[in-house]
């Protein structure tokens, strides 16, 4: 019998559909394999050597055989400009701003070939320090209300580039979608008195049948409602609105514990493409009680389709609790 | 410079990225051939001849040399069961309904090799016919709360079995992302008096630049906040809030509408995968003042990645002004 959840942080609905499911290890059957790539690459504007190719660089992690670890550069292509102010103009039922903002790359690692699942220590260390580093400038660009920092990984999850990078968005406004998660969430906390996230966490530690990994600082799950198979949220322990109140001592536990469930993904799932994205809050609302910032994976194994594009609805043809088994397990 | 634009239907924000544009002609050159399919499959369970792999028929439209023209079948792989009741279960902060609701199929041509955009006159009205009397169908079932009706083409779309068909799902609850799309059309009318998609209808028509056909029952342009290249909607010309309130000339017209746009799409951007669905309310609200049905196409050129998911925003690389005037140029 198929079953309807809820995921209550959210209010969104999806259907577990057991009619469909398939077994975690069928998952990786579907994977084009990515192939090893090379550790170089002559023509990759990311790729050591080609420095000049790329627009002139934001800050860099220094030292290494290459003379950088981490480069951060504006996106060539960039989705939003940083000329310009914010100004938003009616033209009757048609409203619009000015594309006003910041678009960075984070290029991960000199080696073309760097997984995404395969960083040492001390690479995830210096990426999500760079993480948090960027999003503190972000965030202080008067014009930026919500900064999103972001991971494709392969062409499913829509990279264009192969070498390893990160990107950064700092928007000049609150999407609707976002200024609607609040809501819910404040809501929550109007109605019960405490973070629905924190709930969530103190649910799934008792629970513990969708538990992927626990550290000192974080914990990962399958969401109870998960859109897809095998997405999973990484929730600080400790009640944080947003990314930019993280200590360092957590920071390093968030890398490599983002670092090891990326590896379990990679191993067991036989390199999926996959997003990863920081949920954090807008602007000015990082103290507020009812929003917890975490991470949320979602590898791409299967497809949005009409149904979905419809009703906002997903169908998720695996069981939570099976693929979250299935990554415990997965040796690292 | 790039714009952020809104859709003030449903207040949602699109990035129209100019320094990403692609020409229009230049998104047809990375759409997969599909090649020519052959008239008749002996494997496939919706060839003529197969007609007993199927689960058994609920209806059909009859005649042609294959003895049908339009099956409508249950899904075999149901998302959704047919079984059972609906009950709500609370069980902490988790909250899940029973999976009861219908899926069908409706097989649309005996050919294999019918495509989406290539229907005759006749096969369109008779698709649309069959859409109208399984949305009433449905509807009228006591556990289904919400119909919707859609149509992956390609694999990009989502579709794993090439035969054309469309299906059509009935959930028993309102989904999230369709009661906050019916909050924002109601504080529209609220506020200005009037349904949001009628006005924008009467701008479009007022502005011209977006439209692509005008036919006698309804208008098709391209949303001025499209989420997507050649993303395509589709109203009636009469304020109705449910699909159900169509009369039997506005459903002739809607279906060689349809066709011709989809014709455009084959032609002018060599068959691209694509995914339509036609957007009605829940079921009661079908008098409502405040919101109007309508198709939504959305040819799948582009891939959502980690920004889309993050902040529930999409990045159009195509100026929506473009992809109109490139879709009214084709010629059919």
């Amino acid at each position: 019998m198929p079953e309807l959840r809820q995921n209550m942080a959210t209010k969104e609905w999806v259907i577990i559909a057991t009619e469909r499911a398939k077994r975690p290890e069928d998952f990786a059957k579907g994977v084009e394999p990515k192939g090893p790539l090379p550790e170089f690459v002559e023509t990759c504007p990311f790729c050591p050597g080609n420095e000049g190719k790329t627009p002139p660089e934001i800050s860099r992690i220094a030292g290494g055989p290459k003379g950088w670890k981490v480069r951060v550069i504006p996106n060539k292509f960039a989705a939003l400009s940083t000329e310009g102010e914010r100004a938003m103009r009616f033209d009757g039922v048609n409203r619009s701003m000015t594309g006003v903002g910041i678009h960075e790359v984070i290029i991960e690692s000199p080696s073309h070939s760097r997984n995404v699942g395969l960083l040492s220590d001390d690479e995830a260390r210096d990426l999500y320090n760079v993480y948090l580093q960027r999003y503190v400038a972000i965030r202080d660009d008067p014009r930026v209300e919500l900064v999103i920092i972001f991971r494709n990984h392969g062409s499913a999850a829509g990279t264009s580039l192969e070498h390893p990078h990160s990107q950064v968005i700092g928007v000049p406004l609150v999407p609707t979608h976002i200024r609607s998660r609040m809501e819910e969430a404040m809501r929550f906390f109007d109605d019960v008195g405490e973070c629905v996230f924190c709930r969530m966490l103190a649910d799934e530690l008792r629970a513990k049948e969708r538990l992927v990994i626990e550290t000192e600082h974080f914990v990962s799950f399958v969401p109870y409602a998960a859109a897809s198979p095998f997405h999973t949220w990484v929730l600080p322990r400790r009640h944080m609105a947003g990314f930019d109140k993280v200590t360092p001592a957590e920071l390093e536990d968030l890398a490599t514990h983002m670092r090891d469930i990326l590896k379990k993904l990679h191993i067991g799932l036989n390199d999926p493409s996959l997003n990863y994205v920081i949920r954090s809050v807008p602007e000015h609302w990082e103290n507020m009680p009812f929003f917890h910032w975490y991470v949320s994976i979602v590898p791409r194994l299967t497809k949005a389709a009409g149904f979905e594009l419809g009703s906002g609805m997903y169908i998720n043809i695996a069981l939570p609790e099976a693929s979250a088994k299935f990554l415990r397990e997965v040796k690292i």
